[in-house]
C-alpha cells in the first residue's frame, strides 16, 4: 500500500469478526466501522458541505458514471478536482461507474474490452473500459477509486455469474496496470453473485493482489436479505485483515451490523437522502412518514437523543408541516437527520467494539 | 407606540429624504434601511435559519394567509409561536392575508364585514375579516403585524380605488380596536392605487392614528415602474417621521433606492428566493442565468466581493453544474447569495446615508 494510505486496527471483538480501526487517507482519517453518505453529482442532495460535516460524515462518495455525463470530469478537474469543486475537504471515494452502467443505462453491449452504452443524458454512445474508468477517476481526484467491474443482475445463472466474475478479475488487473496516482488508493471488488464458492474464490484471488482496500460488490441488486448475510459472512473474512473492507450499497441497521460482525469496515447507501426526499425519517431503527397525521401536533424533536441540527432546533410538527407543504427545507432537515442517524449507528458500534460490548449490545441486530 | 417598539433616526441625507435608523422590536433591532427576506410558509424556501442569519437577515416575513391554510395558526401557537416553531429568534413580521386573498384566491366576495373566498388548499369556504386577521396574527405571534386591507387590482377605476381605500381605513380602525397585544406592533397600510391624491389623503389620515409603523401597499400589482416611484414620492413623506415606513412587496435595486430617497425604511420581496429556484443569481445589479453555457467553466465565485457562504466556498461552474442537474443544493446556494446581495445593497445605502454620501454614490439608481 502507498505511504499515503494505511489501515490501523484498534480493537477486535472477542465473539465476532468485528473490528474498530482507522483508515488513513491523504484527506484525513476515517474511523471504522463508518457509514459513508453518497454525493452522486458532487453534492449530497439538499445538504451543504458545512451541514454534511455536522452529521459526522468523514468519507463521502461520488459517482463516476453521473459525473462523467454531467458536468464531465474535465470540468471537475478544472475546478481543482472533486474535493475543491464541491467544497468537501475530507476523504472522498468514487465508484467505477460499473454498477450504474449495468443498472441504469440502455442498449449496453459487453465485450472483453469494456461496455458500450447510450447516455441517458444526451443519447451519445459511450464506451467505458477499465482504463477509461480509471482515467476518469484519476481526473476526478477522489482519495479512493474503485476497479471497473461487471455487476451481474439477480437472478443470473451460475455460468453467467462465473464469466462476469472472471472478467471482473481481468478488468481489475487492467485497472491496476493503468492506475499510477499514488495519492489515490485503488480498491478491488469481489463479485460472484449469490454463489458462495465463486465469492470465496474471487476473494482469495483478489487477496493475493495486495491492494490498498477491498470491496464486496453486487449484494444490493435484489437478492433476499438472508443471502446477503451469507455472502458477506463467506467473503469478508477471506479478505486481508490489514486492509479496509467496504460493503457497497448497503446501509440498513441490520445489514450493517451483520456485515460489521463479519469484519466489514465501510458502508454507503443513498437511503438516508432518498427517504428524506419522500418525507421519511429514520428514528432509532424505525421508519417514520412525517406526513402521518399523528405528527401534526407532535412538538418533540425527531429523536431527543440525536445531536443533529434538525433535532436540536425543530419539532416533528414543524418538519411535518414542511413536508406536507412540499417545502424543500423539510427534505434538507430530514437528510441531515437521517445521515447523522446512520453514522451514529456505526459510531455506537465502533465504541462498543472498542470496549468489547458489540456482540452483546447489538445482539438484536445480529440474529 | 408601545414601550416594546421604537424607531430611532440616526442620520438624514442632506439632498434626499433618505434616513438611517434603528427599529427596536421585542426580538431585537432592525437597522434601516433594510431588505427583509420572505418566509411564506414559516421558512425561507430552501434555507435554514442558520443560513438565513448568515445572510445578514434581521426581520423576516411570513404570510398569514398561507399559514392559516397550512399548518393553521393553532399548530404554530402550539409550537410556541412563529419564532420558536420555525427556529428564527430575530424580529418577524406577518402580513394580514389581504394581499393574498385578493391576488390568489378564487370566488371571493367582498362586503363591509370582510372577504369570503374558497381555500385553494382544500376547497373550504373561508371568511376573513379585520378582526379575524388580527386574531390569526395575534396567535402566530410575529413582532409586527399588518392591518387587513383591500388591495385593488391595477388597473382599477378611481371610483373603485376610492371605495377600497376608504374601506381599508374603516378596516384599520377595526383592527386597532381588536388588537390588544403590546408585544406586537400593528402597522397601517396606505392604499390609493395610482391616484396620487387618494394616496396623499390616505397617508394623512393614517398619520393621525399614531400607529407604531406605516406601510405603503399595493405598489407591486402591475403598475408601471414610473408610477411606483410617483406613488412612493407622494406618500412616504406624509407618514410620521418618528415611525418606520415599509414599502410592501418591493425588492429591486432601483425601486429600493428611489423609495429610500423618499424616506422608506423597510422592504420585502420574494425575488431573491424565487429567482434562485429558476437558477438566477443577482450579481451587482445584474441578473445571471447560471444555466448559460459561459458559466460551465467559470471558476470564479459569483461575486468576489460577496461574503456569503456560496461565494466564499463555490464557483460559478459548480453552481452552474448543480442548476443544470436540477440539484436542490444549487437553489439553496443561489438563495443564500441573492438574499445576502439585496440585504448588502440596503446595508451599503445605510452606510452611505450615515456619512451623507447616498445622493452622490447612488445617483445612478435614482434617475
Amino acid at each position: 500500500m502507498s505511504a499515503n494510505f494505511s489501515f490501523q486496527s484498534l480493537a477486535e471483538c472477542s465473539q465476532t469478526k468485528a473490528r474498530a480501526g482507522i483508515f488513513h487517507t491523504p484527506h484525513g482519517p476515517v474511523e471504522t466501522p463508518r457509514f459513508m453518505p453518497v454525493g452522486t453529482l458532487a453534492n449530497v442532495k439538499t445538504v451543504t458541505p458545512d451541514q454534511l460535516k455536522s452529521t459526522g460524515a468523514q468519507m463521502v462518495l461520488s459517482n463516476t458514471y453521473h459525473l462523467h455525463l454531467q458536468p464531465g470530469e474535465r470540468i471537475v478537474a478544472g475546478g481543482g478536482g472533486l474535493h475543491k469543486f464541491m467544497g468537501w475537504d475530507g476523504p472522498m471515494l468514487t465508484d467505477s461507474g460499473g454498477f450504474q452502467v449495468f443498472s441504469l443505462s440502455e442498449m449496453r453491449k459487453i465485450t472483453e474490452d469494456g461496455v458500450t452504452f447510450r447516455s441517458p443524458h444526451d443519447g451519445q454512445i459511450i464506451h467505458l473500459t477499465p482504463e477509461r474508468s480509471i482515467e476518469i477517476q484519476n481526473t476526478l481526484g477522489a482519495d479512493v477509486i474503485m476497479a471497473f467491474d461487471e455487476c451481474p443482475p439477480y437472478p443470473a445463472s451460475r455460468e453467467d455469474v462465473e464469466a462476469a466474475t472472471q472478467r471482473t478479475y481481468r478488468w481489475l488487473e487492467r485497472c491496476m496496470t493503468f492506475h499510477q496516482r499514488s495519492d489515490q488508493a485503488l480498491f478491488g471488488i469481489v463479485q460472484g453473485g449469490v454463489y458462495l464458492d465463486l465469492r470465496a474464490q474471487a476473494a482469495q484471488e483478489l487477496a493475493k493482489l495486495d491492494l490498498p482496500g477491498y470491496a464486496i460488490g453486487g449484494v444490493s441488486v435484489g437478492e433476499p436479505p438472508e443471502l446477503m448475510a451469507d455472502i458477506v459472512r463467506t467473503t469478508a473474512p477471506l479478505l486481508p485483515r490489514e486492509k479496509p473492507r467496504y460493503l457497497m450499497g448497503v446501509g440498513t441497521y441490520r445489514e450493517m451490523a451483520i456485515a460489521i460482525a463479519s469484519g466489514v469496515d465501510l458502508f454507503d447507501c443513498v437511503i438516508p437522502t432518498r427517504w428524506a426526499r419522500h418525507g421519511t425519517a429514520i428514528v432509532q431503527g424505525e421508519r417514520w412518514n412525517l406526513k402521518n397525521a399523528k405528527f401534526r401536533e407532535d412538538y418533540a424533536p425527531l429523536d431527543e437523543t440525536c445531536p443533529c441540527y434538525a433535532c436540536q432546533n425543530f419539532s416533528r410538527a414543524y418538519i411535518s408541516h414542511l413536508v406536507r407543504s412540499q417545502e424543500i427545507l423539510g427534505y434538507t432537515l430530514l437528510s441531515i437527520h437521517n445521515i447523522t442517524e446512520l453514522i451514529r449507528f456505526t459510531q455506537k458500534i465502533r465504541e462498543a467494539i472498542l470496549s468489547d460490548r458489540f456482540a452483546t449490545e447489538f445482539a438484536h441486530w445480529l440474529n
